[in-house]
């Protein structure tokens, strides 16, 4: 057996597969020369031996018997000692941070005879008892199993029959009577004596800590976050040193900058007389770190110096514990600072001007992800608010207005200049108008990728979804959520980063882009070798998606163009058509409307590329549901109301995802996809005509076989060339196909025969790929993420190794008959940077994705490019 | 340029792809010697250069003169003569059968000076100027232009202005005046004047034959039955013979076998004094070939003796055209003749018997599709009936009953010994026992993979599904197609074969297997390697797929066994519970029940591996939806109605079909999936303990990530294990996987690692791979056949491009972790023959079908066997 005891001067920062995140850290600093409670740590190979073999290697008490002399010596202090008794704190650490799922000892090697030599020291026999009696809490429930409410039921006992209120009336001699009825707590409940041998205490704190890596929530947790079981953890004995020895101790946590907004300077807080669970528990109120600077210059001085030294060593800001005890400081533990989206930007690029790190390393620090509030309003998280209710985050940013339920009350309120957020169980094409009108949407149904998720995302507007806890009455207008009614007309305020419902309002903060987040794009973009397009079907969405950065629209969906009230009549008498003159006249109708729509689009994206996709959604989304409007598109096709209903049975699907759409519909009645691609040329040859450069690029949808494409691509082409020829004006078109079917990437060298470009659809994909519905499969997906099945939720990060192989053979297949064919992604995975990522290293051309994802996917792609080099 | 016309003496059977299928046979009979009007073909190859480049061979003139210089030798005529005119037919002729796509022209030739000759050599002045009206009628059609309603206008209001009733009564001076009047009517529509020169007309005919390649209906026709747009036809220029110069002419077809039955002898009709139409028109009534031995004995010996060389040539039943012209026997046309499954089996069989074939081509000759209605009742094509609706014909067979409208009639009906026919939207589970009572199912909606279509072949019954015009009124118990109104308790007649609907009670013939069929099975058994299952889940189901030669159980759902009426109300227990407790309850109560199931199953089964899936559909096919159930269920889990109503609410899915369903079931209630791995086992060992070998498979279903899998295989030998150690007795089983999901067969590697066998459930696979609902596609699947874009329904035939190739992906991943992998097949596709072929070429080691199509998939797996050998 290798080396398997390491004291911290032994170890490194680049040891933490050995040694875990906590050890690793503590053995650097160690080394740094800073002052770190000695101690040594136990390697995460030991522990999966030992959990292997269940048993100790051959000369383990003797090896450890020589690491705590070294501490002894180091100390001047001996364990189980009745002088100066050496006490340890045994704690888990593993490779990566698991918060809480493991477990810890503290003041381990009090007994009978060292609780005296702890008095002596501290001239605090209340101290020493009140640490005694936290020992035998801790040690009997980690150790020995015995559950934390026996011990809790005897001290609210004892406080009882002493007829106290508060704990601090405890005396000693109470804590000391404690003691002992904690002890035969332990004895009652396990059967064994509670362990007086310092040794025993250290053999069985060890041998538990091992063994939580395998208890269950350890477990679960590693599931969840795809952490392998083979790891094991550290354990690190370490020296307990105290902050609530008197007035001249004291204990504290500091980042070295402003992890909310990133400014230099020392930020945290401490509290004199005190231990580190104190601090956390918000009994006493803690000050801040710059009030050291008075209280204990001399410690101030040398804390911040460390903070620099730290700072300097890691070259990351840090987060650090401290304790001082008897005005000595100690350094606990040391960890880069987790900060916000706003602080990592200001961080990195302040320590490029401070020469602490290069462009590279800044550019990459960043995570893309935590940009995203930035770019939306938030709650602000110092207001008070009551939360009712917790559904999926769907899409981020703050909203707070009335309760309307129905799409057409929200365009009223919006009408009225009256603020509302827009409930239902799920959302479908018909509310558009209401989802735009509302501040903020919240469904009880559906996931991450449904239509109120994607919509919402779309329009950079707030979305919670799936919040199954709320109980909507659409008939009475109001919803039940546990006891809470909310009525129509009711204040809600909602978080869509983090998927809470609130009762009335609640503050929020607006977005607010600084000058060196717009540094960073600058730098981001120089780097990025691939496009970053958008998502967008209205001209406000284009702007919008300009202003953040977009180079042209990856997908402009046709279908939502549709339900303008001005045309909806026409659409449905072209769905409810007998005959095909009834649907050509309908479609006639229609094309001056979409042609102006893709004018004012063609108009704001001046020469950048625009990618229009045809009618993708089953027909039935677009019928009437009430009666008067059902007798109006009967009367203006001379129907009655009766057939136009039973048309509309006629067209209900069983499974709509699977049903006729797409391409189908082009494929059933070519006249609609011709009359798209008309009024798509038509725009852009009047465009063009005005001297701004068009690039339209006609996306087919849905294709699962060659032939569809071809098909429809023929008649495109056949209707494009005649109305180009005919202008006199020059157009470049482009005709491609979204790629979305699992079929079309196994057919892909077909498709691509005649398809120009390939635009992966990857939440249909997703869809069929997995045979996952994404508005029914939130009631499993949870289950899998809890039990470890997925990492997470394939709508929202690809999953490379299923979809993104389908992917892989497509572009394959395509490059092997069309080398330049143009490639890219425009489902949700657009703007994800893993996603992103993925498509770079298969060669894509450009990622497409919401307005408001446009910033990440840009420096995502940076950071893709820069990981590709290394 | 190569030979472009090749006269009747030039060619063989083998140039069908040079000289077209019509053209090389009438070659091959030339050189037989048989007396066959001589002429020549045009070739393929012509065709298409004429059609690329709209011109003819520089020399083409010059060559067409030879050629019909050699027919004018041949026959002692000459074209264009005023004495003994040589008249000619010009028909096209593609390297396949295209029947009445392209055009032909009869009689070509004649003009008022060869009319002359005509007469003289007919002595028949009506018939000459008969056959000069028709020519001009159908040239003036074909070559000019002249639509032929022109001409009957003309025709009736000649004969109107005669007075004439019948067209009999028209004179030759009549029908003379009428060519005048047909060539009027020529020039009046196209401009142009009626070719009086032969050779133009010629010229003119074989144009516009070449030509029809390209109209409208060919290329239509060519797309469905995926033909190459460049194959072009041949055209065939033959000397005219009449069977209508009277009492020594005539004409006629005739088969050299029972085309019905298979019998040996001429089974056949004739007329005298007739043209070919006349047989087809049926005024007048033919015949049987057998008559001819007494009108016309030395014909009839040529005739009969011809037969018997032409069949013993080919080596195959021929359909033979032939005219007697005064007496002279003329043989145009003879071709592999089409017949019964029942007629191709006996004709097979004993042309062994009359050393024509050997054993492998017999096998080989048997479409084992044509099996299909032997197996079933059919409707007698000989019975009258009133056809009121078509549908898919989507189990065979034939069924008549009284019509019910729920489930529950149809049990009743049962009950009273009543027959009845289910009629309903589309079936669900809930329907099984109603289904399995009526004699047959009829829905409106839903297509060939629907759930009444699926279940229907299951068990053998007859389904016509998506009957769509028939609008079913449940609340007045009847149902409207077209004007006419069929109320419960009518009686209709369904055909599943041809998916009529008919009224009343239609005669039918029951299913025979002769001993020509069990011969036929039995060789088909001796060649093939590759197993036969069934998929069967009732003891009836289990015991007639054993009489039709099942080797095992491919797919036990376990579904079906959930609706029966004692057990539902413990199903809904189960779905609705609130509380693990409660769910744990209801499943535990389930438990005997599966056990009983899968012990009658394993009986029969005997020694033969059985395969039974776990769980499938989504829970909310099993939930109440009347009043009163949902008080039972409610009661019984002590919650009021309307909470029971809620969570139905709840578990309703926008697309079930991509919902919580299959293993998403085990992942989420485990306790369900392990009840019925112990119910398996449990049965199995009680079986085994009685001397029968058991052998059974159990099959997690809807796996898309090999985690899934993992999950419920782990528990699922825990517990199987656990019983078979407590028993003492030795079992074998094995867990595998259904293949169903493309992501699946992507990481089918990783799947397989665990997964013991793969069965490829083709049928949700094609779902899920085109994207296409199988319960919705048949809104557009129609439209796509029409159009050409796919050549069938790839729910019923094995879509290889797409579906294969995943599947192909699947075995070789599965393959390159675990060698020996026991591959499967159980959708619809493992009883359809071109699926069977692909499946045996990918090396599976069974196919599972449905109970009826055991012996088709017997017979193709046989076939693809020898030709993999050759």
């Amino acid at each position: 057996m290798q080396q398997y005891i390491y004291h911290f001067d032994e170890g490194s920062k680049d040891m933490k597969g050995l040694l875990g995140g906590k050890g690793a850290n503590l053995a650097e600093m160690t080394t740094l020369g800073l002052q770190v409670p000695p101690g040594f740590t136990l390697t995460t190979e030991y522990c999966i031996q030992f959990l292997k073999n269940e048993s100790h290697a051959p000369n383990f008490k003797e090896k450890i018997h020589q690491a705590v002399e070294k501490v002894e010596q180091q100390m001047g202090e001996k364990f189980g000692d009745a002088d100066k008794p050496l006490l340890f704190s045994v704690r888990s650490g593993a490779r990566v941070s698991m918060p809480g799922m493991m477990d810890t000892v503290l003041n381990l090697g009090l007994n009978d005879t060292t609780i005296q030599g702890l008095i002596k020291q501290t001239s605090n026999e209340r101290f020493a008892y009140d640490a005694y009696r936290r020992f035998i809490n801790m040690y009997g429930n980690v150790v020995m199993g015995v559950s934390h409410h026996h011990f809790e039921a005897k001290f609210v006992e004892f406080k009882k029959s002493k007829g106290y209120e508060d704990d601090l009336e405890m005396t000693p001699e109470d804590l000391r009577a404690l003691v002992g009825i904690y002890k035969e707590t332990v004895k009652e409940h396990c059967g064994n004596d509670f362990p007086d041998d310092p040794w025993d205490q250290l053999q069985g704190a060890l041998d538990a800590v091992f063994q939580s890596w395998n208890n269950k929530r350890a477990i679960t947790y590693r599931n969840i976050n795809k952490i392998a079981h083979d790891w094991g953890t550290a354990v690190n004995v370490q020296t307990m040193v105290f902050g609530n020895m008197g007035e001249t101790s004291g204990t504290g946590v500091a980042f070295t900058r402003d992890p909310s907004t990133g400014e230099k300077g020392y930020f945290g807080e401490y509290l004199m007389n005190a231990q580190g669970e104190d601090v956390v528990a918000g009994i006493r109120t803690p000050k801040q770190i710059a009030d050291l600077k008075n209280q204990m210059p001399e410690v101030y001085k040398e804390l911040t110096d460390i903070f620099d030294k730290l700072e300097a060593h890691y070259k990351d800001m840090q987060d650090i514990e401290f304790t001082i005890e008897k005005g000595k400081l100690y350094i606990l533990q040391t960890r880069t600072g987790k900060r916000t989206g706003k602080a990592a930007v200001r961080i990195a690029l302040d320590m490029i001007d401070e020469g602490l790190i290069d462009k590279k390393t800044a550019i990459l620090r960043v995570d893309a992800n935590s940009l995203e509030p930035m770019l939306h309003p938030t709650v602000d998280p110092k207001a008070d608010s009551e939360v009712i209710s917790k559904g999926l985050p769907a899409s981020p940013g703050a909203a707070c207005g009335r309760v309307v339920f129905t799409a057409d009350d929200a365009v009223s309120a919006k009408q009225n200049n009256e603020k509302c957020v827009l409930v239902r169980h799920e959302t479908s094409p018909e509310d558009i108008a209401g989802m735009n009108s509302a501040e903020g949407i919240l469904t009880s149904t559906g996931g991450m990728t449904s239509h109120a998720a994607v919509v919402a995302r779309g329009m950079g507007k707030c979305c919670v979804a799936g919040a199954g806890d709320i109980k909507i009455n659409y008939a009475e207008k109001k919803f039940i959520c546990g006891d809470v009614e909310v009525k129509e007309g009711d204040i809600i305020t909602i978080c869509g980063t983090s998927g809470e419902v609130m009762l009335g309002e609640v503050a929020t903060i607006p977005p607010q882009l600084d000058e060196y987040f717009e540094k960073l794009m600058g730098w981001a973009d120089e780097i990025r070798t691939i496009k970053v397009r958008t998502n967008a079907e209205t001209a406000n969405d284009a702007q919008n998606a300009i202003n953040f950065g977009a180079e042209g629209i990856g997908l402009c969906r046709t279908e939502h163009m549709f339900f303008d009230q001005e045309r909806i009549l026409h659409v449905r008498e072209m769905i409810l058509s007998d005959t095909h003159e009834q649907r050509i006249k309908a479609i006639d109708k229609l094309l001056p409307y979409q042609k102006d729509d893709f004018i004012k689009i063609f108009k704001i994206m001046d020469d950048l590329p625009v990618t229009i996709r045809l009618l993708d959604p089953p027909l039935h989304e677009f019928v009437p549901h009430d009666d008067e409007e059902i007798e109006k598109v009967a009367a203006e096709l001379g129907m009655t109301s009766e057939e136009v209903k039973e048309k509309i049975v006629d067209l209900e699907e069983v499974n709509p995802m699977l049903g006729h759409r797409g391409c189908r519909l082009g494929v059933s009645y070519p006249e609609l996809s011709i009359m798209q691609a008309k009024a798509i040329i038509m725009a852009a040859l009047e465009v063009q005509k005005d001297g701004k450069k068009v690039i339209p690029e006609i996306m087919v949808p849905l294709v699962s076989l060659s032939e569809e494409f071809t098909n429809l691509e023929k008649k495109i082409r056949k209707h494009a060339d005649k109305l180009i020829a005919s202008s006199g004006i020059e157009l470049e078109y482009k005709v491609g196909t979204m790629i979305e079917i699992p079929r079309a990437c196994i057919v892909a060298d077909r498709i691509a025969e005649k398809a120009e470009f390939f635009s992966f659809g990857t939440n249909d994909l997703t869809q069929m790929a997995f045979g996952f519905s994404r508005d029914d499969a939130g009631k499993f997906l949870g289950t899998y993420q809890e039990k470890g099945l997925i990492k997470s939720d394939p709508f929202s990060v690809l999953d490379q190794e299923g979809v993104g192989a389908l992917m892989k053979i497509a572009v394959e297949k395509a490059k092997s008959v069309r080398k330049d064919i143009k490639l890219g992604i425009c489902g949700e995975h657009g703007g994800e940077p893993s996603s992103v990522e993925f498509c770079i290293n298969l060669g894509f051309d450009y990622v497409s994705c919401s307005p408001f994802r446009v910033p990440i996917a840009r420096l995502a792609a940076a950071q893709a490019e820069l990981k590709k080099n290394d």
